[in-house]
């Protein structure tokens, strides 16, 4: 059928309803054939091909682009290639990244939402989409703590923008002339976070004008949480040297160790010395679903601002990142520009609804309705469980591993959070004296088998240095597809592919 | 059948394939409906309520979230009902924004892309569309004209942050130690963009750290356009009181009169005083696709970078905007934070193709795998066509009302976009002499026909009040659904609506 149609032959083409729908079914299927795979384990979790091999162009696929339309055959051959070419995130074997998964609801949502193709900045033009993330922004504050759930928010695109609008925010609430004058009208200002946070926070350094070097890292114990002491000393310090302290950033789950800053104890010395506090709870912000788990984030409802990303631990498609403050109206007075084309004050309906001004983005992108739909069809307690059996299953894989023969842990005791962070020690090794030697060799182990984890296609696990550590395996679990088997095989797979190294 | 079948009976559960594709396929179904009615003339373009409205629950209908569960029965409804209570941004007669249109191979990209759901950040994770980028960031700099296509790019969140990122760029280049050490490492540095441009110039000044007061507005000619000889005499003003010039924005297309800036003129003074020059063609950019009209952005090739949106003018669903700098690395050193656990180098592949380390961004959704997939269906050909019909469209518009009793047109001759921009004058209102009145009464009708527009939801279009005059409507075609009979039937409803006023 398809190489009778053309795409000048869909809609809005005369007749063109009938060979639209069924395009748009023969593309259905081929997404409910790779959701179908995504969930079965004896297909690979990707097909790997250096970027060379992709660009010189994979039989029947060629990337280029060209000033005659290709027929709607080819361009569903184009689709089911795109995706064979790709990496099954959903796959219960990839354990990559933190975002992972492929929740069925929120997929749904997501179709919907790009169906609708409409914008966030007003009320006029996605009236129930601004209600969705009016409500779910308040039951996330409530969540929090923070009182009837006052507060304000958005949904932001992403973890690294939502921790930008913290300190944005913290600088227009002690400095508001920036806004007008310029960081110039500003004393030197500095901000404060751990050397385990997210590299977001000195970006947000670097982009709104304070400098890289102004952003102070803070040293962590062994597991990776802040220690209180020395962002007192590193804030008396500043003071001495006649720099004013502004922020600082607690967080909420680690990108590595998967560790929680001690939200309390940091809270107190934001009071004590009057700074804005933030907590970066992009990755364990979800563990405030879990009665359980709840209790290491204890504290967030003291501070001013909080990170939080649905797309991350609670299995949200990608993109789906909220900023909230606890401060009505303070993000409308940092951002507004009152531009009259889009924020006419002479509408018909009540313009407060109209929340585009908040925003550093003029149009934005529905993020909130999968994440809204995902809670009607879960609940809250569907997010717990979802939450709890991830901890559990990645506490599975810490008593498996630490005290199993050939694994070294990174750091001592149960992991917090869903990270997992581990030595594979090769045969070749293990009898080898600590020194630089073994170090480089170590070194070299998990990007080796990492290599060939996606040589074979069978699945993915992320690897990293971090301060003086050599690489080592970051495993974590967000996906509610996988099982102690998968995390068996993931073991199995580490040892067979490394055991000659 | 849903009312047999709960979300814990989708994949990943056992058995879950059947209810999972089951499911789907009735999603789909509410899709493929909305999208038949959307291109359907005899359905409403929206079914307007207010915010208290929505809020207090239409039947059947309850935006708030709860504790457990819902059946998938009702999330089928909750589904309908989203669509039901909002606005058909695709209809053929929506004009109300730049962004228009449901473009089915757009459509098509978009639920693929959320069925991959994967992250720009890596080429690990997300090799094809990594690819796909990189081809498309090429051909778009090949239009604009750089030598071979070279340069630098990325896919953002909108145009708002690809404007942000030019300026961040200008400013790393002439200033490279604002990064690390700050804005005080710099002069105080002013940028320049007109008083017609839009509004995202100036919030980038405020976010990034200049301040608001030191984005110089230019004054523009009756049509909107930018005087070069006000540029380039407020160049020496600010040069004269000791500031910095750094920045000059060119719009190519301006918001509300479509207005295109005069390139050459404008490059000359940034080649003369040494000054980045951005061009924003968020809402113009598309029209380089056209031979006949692409004159309009002479000396685009001239900029150091370029914003342009394919979710406007080129109808490709939302999100999809560009920034395109002309030097090659620039992107990279103004944000690079060399992450760690993201951006090994010692992956197995050639990691230069690993593109999150120049966005401010960490995860970055994808958004160019429907803009790929357009390109691939319509080729540069279909494009083209695209833009010369909505041009041709609002120049029917524009020939119909220029000399029409009733209307005054906002400024003379023919627009340069497909921009047209007129009051219409009531009866009441036709005798009456120029005066404060008159003006008092005409800013009210607009605002008037447009929220009965709305509550009989036979069509949107925009309106504003711009410097001195008052509310006007702003008529713009970006979706190749419209036909004359659409621009026919705007005018009968505004004349029906606002005849009595």
């Amino acid at each position: 059928m398809q190489n009778r149609i053309q795409v000048r032959d869909l809609l809005p083409a005369k007749n063109g309803e009938e060979p639209t729908i069924q395009f748009l079914l023969e593309v259905v299927e081929i997404l409910t054939n790779y959701v179908r795979k995504t969930f079965d384990r004896s297909t690979k979790v990707l097909d790997f091909h250096h970027p060379h091999q992709l660009l010189e162009g994979m039989e029947g696929f060629n990337l280029e682009l060209s000033d005659q339309p290709e027929s709607l055959e080819q361009i569903l051959v184009d689709c089911r290639d795109t995706l064979k070419y790709g990496v099954r995130t959903g796959h219960p074997r990839f354990f990559n990244q933190l975002s992972s998964g492929l929740d069925i609801i929120g997929l749904a949502g997501e179709w919907l939402t790009s169906t609708a193709n409409t914008n966030m900045f007003t009320y006029e033009i996605a009236p129930v989409f601004v209600l969705m993330e009016q409500l779910t922004l308040k039951k996330m504050r409530e969540i929090i703590g923070w009182p009837n759930g006052d507060g304000d928010g958005l949904f932001s695109p992403g973890g690294a923008i939502s921790n930008m609008y913290s300190v944005m925010v913290a600088r227009y609430k002690y400095f508001p002339e920036v806004k007008t004058k310029g960081m110039s009208a500003a004393p030197r200002l500095v901000l404060f976070t751990s050397e385990h946070s997210h590299y977001s926070i000195k970006k947000a350094g670097a982009v709104l004008g304070f400098g890289k070097e102004n952003v102070i890292l803070l040293k962590t114990d062994e597991r990776g949480r802040v220690i209180p002491a020395d962002l007192e000393s590193k804030i008396i310090d500043a003071k001495q040297k006649g720099y004013v302290p502004l922020f600082v950033n607690a967080t909420a789950g680690t990108t590595v160790y998967g560790a929680f800053d001690p939200i309390n104890d940091i809270a107190d010395i934001c009071e004590k010395y009057n700074l804005w506090l933030h907590v970066d709870g992009a990755w364990g912000g979800g563990l405030l679903m879990s009665r359980k788990h709840r209790h290491k984030l204890s504290g967030i409802e003291r501070a001013n601002s909080v990170t939080w990303n649905p797309h991350k631990m609670m299995g949200v498609p990608l993109q789906c990142s909220a900023i909230l403050v606890r401060e009505k109206g303070i993000l409308q007075g940092c951002n507004s520009m009152c531009a009259g084309y889009l924020f006419q004050p002479d509408k018909q309906y009540d313009v407060t609804y109209d929340t585009g001004d908040k925003a550093i983005q003029c149009g934005r992108h529905v993020d909130i309705f999968k994440f809204w739909l995902m809670w009607k069809a879960k609940g809250t307690v569907g997010f717990e469980q979802h939450i709890d059996r991830c901890l559990e299953i990645s506490e599975y894989l810490y008593n498996k591993i630490k005290n199993r023969v050939g694994y070294e842990m990174v750091f001592e005791g149960q992991p917090q959070h869903t990270n997992v962070c581990f030595w594979y020690i090769p045969p070749s090794l293990r009898g080898m004296p600590h020194g630089d030697e073994r170090r480089e060799k170590l070194h070299r182990v998990a990007p080796k088998i990492k290599a060939m984890m996606m040589e074979c296609g069978t699945t993915m696990v992320g690897y990293q240095p971090q301060g003086d550590k050599v690489n080592f395996f970051r495993m974590v679990v967000s996906n509610h597809a996988v099982t102690k088997s998968d995390i068996d095989f993931l073991i199995d797979e580490i040892e067979r592919l490394g055991h000659d190294l």
